[in-house]
């Protein structure tokens, strides 16, 4: 069995109070309880939900002070003494739902995000801005040995996510999704998921280079909000009929495409909210809604079926989600772009720099 | 086979220009085209869209002059040369989906009532406030001849579509299902379909009075809007552990219930709009939607199979109906009781007076 | 917290060797491990499972001594350092399934009978004849405390199982399933979890007696097979249109019933196997199989969710058990008349005598 | 609107008598009824059926003299009185199910292949091999302009049906699924609608040959039943865990790959029975079926929805069919060498020679 020495210290990056900003410095390593297992963090993804927790946007609170992150790879360097399943040196990741009791009704369901007894990564505990991270063994994520750590990082938060949308919104291989900020992080991710999923895409962002960037990625039609005359028309216009696409995936954070994919989707169609714009509302007529018979649903993160599905997925070569690797030191600067949507990708921050 | 005589003229309810009343008189009988029925009406259930479609409240252009009425019951007493699944004397009852291409993709989905080429009853044809009514063969109900016309008349709109709206909520038998609106018409049979099958429920209404209706009805519970003073507490605390109803059916005719209903709801459950309160809008906050997993959907009247079911649970006697018989002649006096919310159960009225 | 005093020796009736008998002796009572508790079994079923595992009739090796039983009801005397959410005094059950990984794909997907590292209570670990039963916290059922421990018992397997059954039916509330052999121990429980479930039965067994017994759980209709001349068009008789029941539960332990249902089961119905004669062989023709879309599936024990949900139906006073208690240590006899089929309704043991 | 010549005589390939073969010669060409269309047939695939209909192996009586074939594709040429929703000139196809009522219960829940009325194309009403044929207007499947005409006839039954039978498997993106006769007419298909749906393939048939046709349609591996020591070993091998694929798709017209299947297929898993070798039996032992919780179900042909999804895959150049076009006047020869084993790829006759 593989040895590893374990430092006192390490690096992280620490928001020590809400509004931020993260601050760069020496922490000590934590020790494993029974159940978890402690991770040697490689990569780990950046994700809008570290700026919504850093500056508390969310009527939920946060630990404070809070090591943010959790879409994190890395190898398992110690581990508890009831962990049996688990090795020294097996790759594993740390993703948003951290634990759960895996013994109320919703864990039962396969609902084990709902559990009310759920951890969530970099959220209600440290997630993986550090060098040394501690995962309940039950929940970390099995990342085969073949993978590259910085590849997969983003596809334990960004990935499970869509991929869980792409589910939930009940479109069958051959039907039309829509994507609303398909050229981001997430919506880079749900176009190369849906493809593999034998889905069409109906791909929305704003200019010309995200929309050769999501026909790259496979999307079958591009439609640019920022020139787009009739919006709800040309989505229509893309799926066979003018009819509307199955589903739509709202990935966006800003308010406004809430209110139109109730108009360009499919009559019985599904709109699936997954990005959480700071104290949004989404708002449909109940006529329309209801002679139209539109569902309106959210999906939160997937389960721990949903992640090796998600996983599996990109172990074949199907997802090839593209990044940037920077310092885990520079994790500021990357909120500052962020906030300012000059994202174009995911971005990824190595914890050795 | 049967041999009816048919008169020229005919007693009918019509509404000569949006806003109404309804005018009491004379107006010929229709003949029947190739594929269509002539049905000799006795009884026809009185709904609260009827008198939507007299004040143009919805989106929808209505046909005028205008017979309303969408819950209708009768004999066939004349036929098109195409019908041979029909015979001359048996009891057949009008829907709100009066026809569908039965040829469109919607249709080939059993979604009938989204066809772009449907009739609606009583809204873009002429509907069953009259004695002798058209109907297209394929989308007549059957009703078996040893049931009362009169009682069956609500089942054919109310039954159905509250039938539709439990079905889907996707609540199995044995979970929980808040009923609002439940001491109403669509109410009090939305609590005895969901008993029919299976489901608990909670009612939702005003009034001591309206409680008492609803337990003998089947209610698990019973929750008072005039006097809670923890609406959503105490529906949750309707539910084993508190965590809520599986579904809730929003049958309201006001915007208020909306809002409450996503917050009672358990997490991963779904809120089916029913009722179409003239301009309202569904509006839910995005973060608790999506971290519940919250689903909302607008669910319309039911297809043909639902039709069926709904006739089939009424003839084994589990659907026992509270309703009043009245003449047609004092339609303008049901609306504006209706208009008044004083009415608990069904009106139907008789056409022969 | 409760207090209770534990003996070293307890009663158990003990197989020492495949053929049996059982022999009722005394033996060791154990302790509970970290992750387990220790349970004051009051009352236990008997099913004829307990007869195939004596008697070695599956390809599927047993523990040898064993202690048999998998329907126990009783109180936690004791529980292991890990376990934070069972009380002492606590009233739980033990089922078939004793214990399960929940960390492979099949527990994930909530399939834990179908587990790899499944441990199957008095079959390959020691089960419920005793006064003393080892349970994994995890996959005790919860009894409330209202509930007659007696009563319960055979719920735990026999009621958790055709409740499964009857939900992989796919059958929904106001359609048709048949019960074969519907007065025994499983048909009886499956009789009166249809009827709460909105379905209505066809009883399929042997014999006036059974069949009034049958009527008087909810049974819509009786099928004799010992004076039917025609079985299967008897049985699609009992359904409207004489189109055959959506769903056939096959409780039987004989092989004769398997091959009649596909032939009276509804197109595109649903044959679930569940009762496991020795050696039995499903056999169809496949031509009629493909043409009128038949299932034949097997169903096995229910899983954690199903237990829960099996018992709250027992809660409410829907399932009303027909059942006999009788002493432990006349579970030879028991053995004897099963052997026979000479036993209508449940056995039940108490164990303190 | 476009006008057409119609002969009154055309070519024809009658089966005179059961047993064959077929006779190649002038008959009348028919006129459309009210409901109707008449096609100038250009292509026709053959298929296993044509030669069961001819030879009767079925227990299901055919029309004598009979024009079989149930995979053509032509031009409207005529059309009756009612039928509005085609026009001269549009290109439509004929199926195996010609017609169905389109009002009972089983057209109503979209099982149309199910209705008691149905009319099966070259079986119960001739069908394609000739060049003018009858089609219902409801039923016939609409085929885009741009679309050969030969390379779409084999769509249009072992398109649809294999199609239709991955549906069934209930197997989802991701997941596996074994195709038994992978490199026949029907295999070659379903290889290629499995990959359009996200599944991954095990491909099983004889030869090296076959093999490499198999890979080259997108199988993931490829069992070959002349040279495996262990065949159920080696398909499970091909699946992540050796836990065996989801779904299993019996296309093989010999009774030994029936029994092997429930063996190979995951727990929990569907094993779908397609083709039916005549008088074969479908056997499984109940212990296993049960304790492993595995399905067997038929699946017949596809509906109209079915039928249009399974062209729209074909239209996006998903699926490129091998195909070989030969005269309608050698349908004898085919015949022949179908019997015989000898056909790779599907063969469609050309009824202008």
């Amino acid at each position: 069995m593989a040895q590893f020495e374990i430092p006192q210290e390490q690096w992280a990056q620490v928001v020590e109070k809400t509004g931020g900003p993260p601050v760069y410095k020496k922490i000590p390593v934590q020790k494993p309880g029974p159940d978890e297992v402690l991770i040697n963090i490689k990569y780990s993804g950046v994700c809008h939900t570290d700026l919504h927790a850093m500056n508390g946007d969310w009527p939920l609170d946060t630990k404070m002070p809070l090591v943010g992150g959790h879409e994190g790879a890395g190898v398992v360097v110690a581990k508890g003494s009831l962990v049996d399943n688990i090795e020294l040196g097996d790759h594993v990741g740390i993703k948003w739902l951290g634990g759960s009791c895996l013994n109320c009704e919703f864990c039962m369901e396969g609902d084990e995000p709902l559990c009310p007894h759920a951890l969530l990564s970099g959220y209600t505990v440290d997630g993986t801005f550090q060098q040394y991270a501690i995962g309940k063994a039950a929940h970390v994520a099995r990342i085969p040995k073949d993978l590259d750590l910085a590849a997969v990082a983003p596809v334990l938060c960004a990935g499970i996510t869509v991929y869980k949308g792409l589910k939930e919104s009940g479109a069958r291989a051959g039907q039309y999704v829509a994507i609303v900020g398909a050229g981001g992080g997430l919506g880079s991710l749900a176009l190369q998921y849906a493809k593999a999923m034998g889905l069409h895409t109906i791909a929305i962002d704003g200019g010309a280079a995200k929309g050769e960037f999501c026909k790259s990625l496979g999307a079958s039609a591009y439609v640019d909000f920022t020139t787009s005359k009739d919006l709800v028309a040309d989505v229509r216009a893309a799926t066979p009929g003018n009819v509307g696409p199955r589903g739509v995936l709202l990935l966006a954070v800003s308010e406004g495409p809430f209110h139109q994919a109730t108009e360009y989707v499919r009559s019985h169609g599904v709109v699936v909210c997954i990005g959480m714009p700071a104290g949004a509302y989404f708002k449909a007529p109940v006529f329309d809604t209801v002679v139209r018979m539109i569902t309106v649903k959210g999906s939160y993160v997937g389960n721990r079926l949903d992640t090796l599905e998600a996983i599996e997925f990109f172990r074949l070569g199907l997802i090839k989600a593209p990044f940037e690797v920077v310092p885990l030191s520079t994790l500021p600067e990357i909120f500052e772009k962020m906030e300012a949507g000059k994202i174009v990708g995911r971005m990824v921050v190595d914890t050795s720099k």
